[in-house]
C-alpha cells in the first residue's frame, strides 16, 4: 500500500436551532457560532436549521476570510435550513428534497414547512474529490408512539439512495447532520449498511466530549428534560459519517463534541451539541483493490449483503405500517367529506321546502342556514385537501416500498452468487479502509 | 482500441397520452401498444404519461414474457406517469422530482398535479452497467408567450444535474422521453452540453420516420392543428439520448419513428409518435482514454466549456426572468390579501354600528353581510395559499440560480486553466466515442 499523500480535514456539524422569534437567544448564539467558527477554522462546516437566509448571510460575511466558499440550500416554503462553509473550493452542488416530511396540519411540529432535504457539495481537497452531504431528517417527537417513523424510514431510504448514486465518482464521502435517529435505529442501520458509511464517533482513535457521544444532552439549558425521557442523560442523534474509495482511505483520528456550556458565555451554541471530527485522507494507487477480493472477503461481503437484506426487509415492514395508516386516514377523510356533502344536500332540501311552498310565509332561519352552509363548505374543502395530501403520501410510501422490494430481490440474487452465504452475520464493525456499498453491481 | 464485446440494444420511447376519460381511445390504444411491444421485443421500453397504475399493470401482464423486468415510478398526486420495461435485469431504481412544475391553479394544464420527475433504472446489459433515464418535462402550451419557460429551464437544469451526478459509475447512459423542447431550445442545449449526451436522431447512421424526425405531427388525428402553429408539419420534442464512458463506446446504427398511422388499425398509438433507436454498445479496455488527452483535445474541451458557460448564462437569465415574474405575482397576492383584510375590517366596523347603537332597531342586511364576509375569507384563504406557493416557487428559482452561478464560476475557473481558450466555439457534433461532461472536476 503506497501512501503517497495524506491530508487532514477537520469537519464540523451543528444543528443551529435558528427559528426566529421561537428559538431562544437566536441572534446572540449566531454571533457566538460565527466567532467560534472564525477561530477554529475548520475545513468543512455543515450547519442545519439555519432557517433564515439573513443568518446565513451574516455567517457568510463573518467567515469570508477563513471559509471563502459556501452554499445555502433553498427549498420548500421556509427553506431546507442547510448550509455549508468550506476552506476548499466547492465545484458543484445538488439538492434532493425528501418525498415525505410530516403533515402540513401538524403546524406546531413545523417539519413539513421546512422542506427537509439532503444537500450535496463537491469539493476538491488536495488531489482528491470529496462529496460532502449535509442533511436534517424529520424530528422524533414521541419515541413510544412515533407516527412519523415511516416518514423517517423513507427519508433514510432516500438519503442512502442519493448518497449511493451520486458518490460513485468521489474519492471520499463525508456526511454530517442531524439524523434524528439513535445509533441503532432502523434508518441509521439502513443508511450505514447500504452506503458503507462509517460513524466517526465509533471509528475515532480518540474522543473528547459527552458520555456515549450524546449530542442532545439533559444539561443543555434550552432543552426541556421531559422530551428526553426515558434517556436521562441524553441521546446521540447528530453524526459525522465518512467512507473512502478505491482511490483513497479515510480515518478518524479525533472526534469531539461540546459539553453543554461554552466558556465565557452564559449559554451554549444551540440546543444540540457541536460535533468536530478530524479526518485523515490518504490517497493511494487504485490497483490493489481488485486483487484483494479473496474468498475471505467474499464471506464477509456475503454476510454484509445478508445483513442488508434483513434491514431493508425491516424497513419495508415499517413503510407498510405507514401505508396502512395513510390508507386509513384517507378513508376517514373521504367518509367525513361524504358526510359534509350529505349535510349540504340535506340543508338545500330543507331550504327548498319554504321556497317551493311559495304562499306560506314562514320565518326562515337565515343565520343558521348560512352558518351551516359555511360549515359544510369548510368540511368539504378540508377533506378534499386532506384527500389530496394522503394520496401524495400513499404514492411516496408505495414508491419507496416498490424500490425496497426491488432492492431485496436484487440483493438476494446476489447472495445466491456467493459460494458460502452466511444468512445472519452480526458483524458490526466493518474492516477499515475501503468500504464498498453492498448494492454495487460489480461486487 | 480492442473491441472485445459488442451488444445491440433496441430502445423504445413513447408518450402514451394515457389520461382516462380525457384521452381518446385510451383502452384501445393501450391494447395496441401492448401488442406491438410484445411483437417488437425491444430491450428497453421507456413510457411517459402512463397516468393510471392500472394501465401499467395491464402492460406488465401483457409483457411478462418478453419484458420480465419493469418499474413504475410513483410521485405526486397522480403519479409521475413514467414506466420502464426491460429484457435486462433492473438492479436499482431512483426517482427525482423536479422542484418546479407549473401552477396548481392552472388545473386545465394539469402539469402540477402530475408530479413530473425523472426516473432512473440501473440495468446490467451483458458485462456493462447501463443507467437508463426516463423523463417528461413541463408542456409548452404557447411558444410565443411561454410563461412556463423558467420552470422548464429549471427542470432541464435539474435533469442534467441528476444525470451527471448519478451516472459516474455507469458504462453507458441512455435517456428517453418527452422533453417538450425543440432541438435548439435552451433547456435541450443545456442538457446536452452539460452531460455530453448525444441525440440518436442526429447521430444515427440510418433513419426511417417522419421528416426532420418530428414526433408531434400535424397528420396525427389526435392533434388539433392549431396547437402546432407556426410549425405546419410538426415538431420534434421526444428524444432518445445516449453516451458512453471510458469503459464502453456507444453508437446509433438505426433510428425510426412511427408516421402517424398504424397499419391495420384505425388510429395511431398516441398523440406523439413512437421512437425506436438501435444502439450498439462496445466495451473496451479503459486504458487509452487518459493518454488520448492531447493539446488538440484540450482545445476542443476548452471550446466546449466556453460554450457551456454561454448556455448556463443564458439559462440564468431565463431563471431571473422567472424570479421577477414570481416576485410580481407574490406581490399581487399580498396586495389582494391586504385588500381582503381591509374589507373585512371595514365590514366588521359597519356591523358594529347598529350593535353599538343598541336602541335603534334598524333593519340589518344579514344576507349581504354574510355573503361579503364569506367573500373576504375566500380572498384571504386564496391569497394566503398563493403567497405560500409563490414563496416556494421563488425558493426553487433562487436555488437553481445560485447553483447556476456557482457552475459558471467553476467553469470559468477551469477555462483559465486551459492554455488556449476559444471563447466561442460553435462546434456542434462532438467526436464519437467517449463524451465526458464538461463539469467533471478531473478534466
Amino acid at each position: 500500500m503506497a501512501h503517497s499523500d495524506s491530508v487532514s480535514v477537520r469537519v464540523f456539524s451543528l444543528n443551529c436551532w435558528g427559528i426566529h422569534y421561537l428559538s431562544k437567544q437566536c441572534a446572540q448564539r449566531y454571533a457566538m457560532i460565527g466567532e467560534m467558527l472564525c477561530k477554529e477554522e475548520h475545513d468543512i462546516v455543515l450547519l442545519q436549521e439555519v432557517w433564515s437566509e439573513k443568518d446565513y448571510l451574516f455567517l457568510k460575511q463573518k467567515l469570508a476570510c477563513c471559509h471563502p466558499h459556501s452554499h445555502y440550500f433553498k427549498s420548500g416554503v421556509i427553506g431546507s435550513g442547510l448550509a455549508i462553509f468550506s476552506k476548499h473550493r466547492i465545484h458543484d452542488t445538488f439538492l434532493y428534497r425528501y418525498s415525505l416530511n410530516g403533515y402540513p396540519y401538524m403546524a406546531h411540529h413545523g417539519d413539513w414547512f421546512g422542506g427537509k432535504a439532503v444537500g450535496m457539495a463537491i469539493l476538491s481537497i488536495g488531489s482528491l474529490t470529496a462529496n460532502v452531504y449535509v442533511t436534517h431528517l424529520h424530528a422524533e417527537y414521541c419515541r413510544d408512539k412515533d407516527s412519523y417513523l415511516p416518514h423517517r424510514v423513507v427519508q433514510a431510504w432516500e438519503l442512502q439512495q442519493f448518497v449511493r448514486h451520486t458518490s460513485a465518482a468521489a474519492d471520499v464521502v463525508i456526511l454530517g447532520g442531524d439524523l434524528n435517529m439513535h445509533p441503532q435505529d432502523l434508518g441509521n442501520r439502513l443508511l450505514k449498511a447500504s452506503t458503507g458509511l462509517r460513524d466517526s464517533y465509533l471509528e475515532s482513535a480518540k474522543f473528547d466530549g459527552c458520555e456515549d457521544g450524546i449530542t442532545l444532552i439533559a444539561d443543555n439549558p434550552f432543552i426541556s428534560k421531559k422530551t428526553l425521557i426515558p434517556f436521562e442523560k441524553g441521546i446521540r442523534i447528530d453524526y459525522i459519517l465518512f467512507k473512502g474509495s478505491s482511490k483513497a482511505d479515510i480515518y478518524c483520528d479525533f472526534m469531539s463534541t461540546s459539553k453543554g456550556s461554552v466558556p465565557d458565555h452564559p449559554f451554549p451554541y444551540s440546543d444540540h451539541e457541536t460535533l468536530t471530527a478530524k479526518l485523515r485522507l490518504e490517497a493511494h494507487a487504485p490497483a490493489e483493490t481488485e486483487s484483494d477480493r479473496t474468498s475471505k472477503n467474499q464471506d464477509s461481503a456475503a454476510g454484509k449483503v445478508a445483513e442488508l437484506v434483513d434491514i431493508v426487509t425491516e424497513a419495508r415492514t415499517e413503510v407498510k405500517v405507514g401505508l396502512h395508516c395513510a390508507e386509513r386516514m384517507r378513508y376517514t377523510a373521504t367518509r367525513t367529506g361524504v358526510m359534509g356533502l350529505a349535510l349540504l344536500v340535506l340543508e338545500l332540501a330543507i331550504a327548498a321546502v319554504p321556497w317551493l311552498a311559495l304562499g306560506a310565509e314562514q320565518p326562515f332561519p337565515r343565520t343558521s342556514f348560512y352558518m351551516l352552509a359555511a360549515l359544510c363548505f369548510a368540511i368539504l374543502l378540508t377533506t378534499s385537501l386532506l384527500y389530496i395530501f394522503y394520496t401524495m403520501e400513499l404514492k411516496s410510501l408505495q414508491g419507496a416500498e416498490d424500490q425496497m422490494r426491488l432492492a431485496v430481490g436484487s440483493l438476494q440474487e446476489k447472495l445466491r452468487g456467493f459460494p458460502l452465504a452466511q444468512p445472519h452475520s452480526t458483524q458490526r464493525k466493518p474492516p477499515e479502509g475501503l468500504e464498498p456499498s453492498a448494492f454495487d453491481p460489480e461486487e
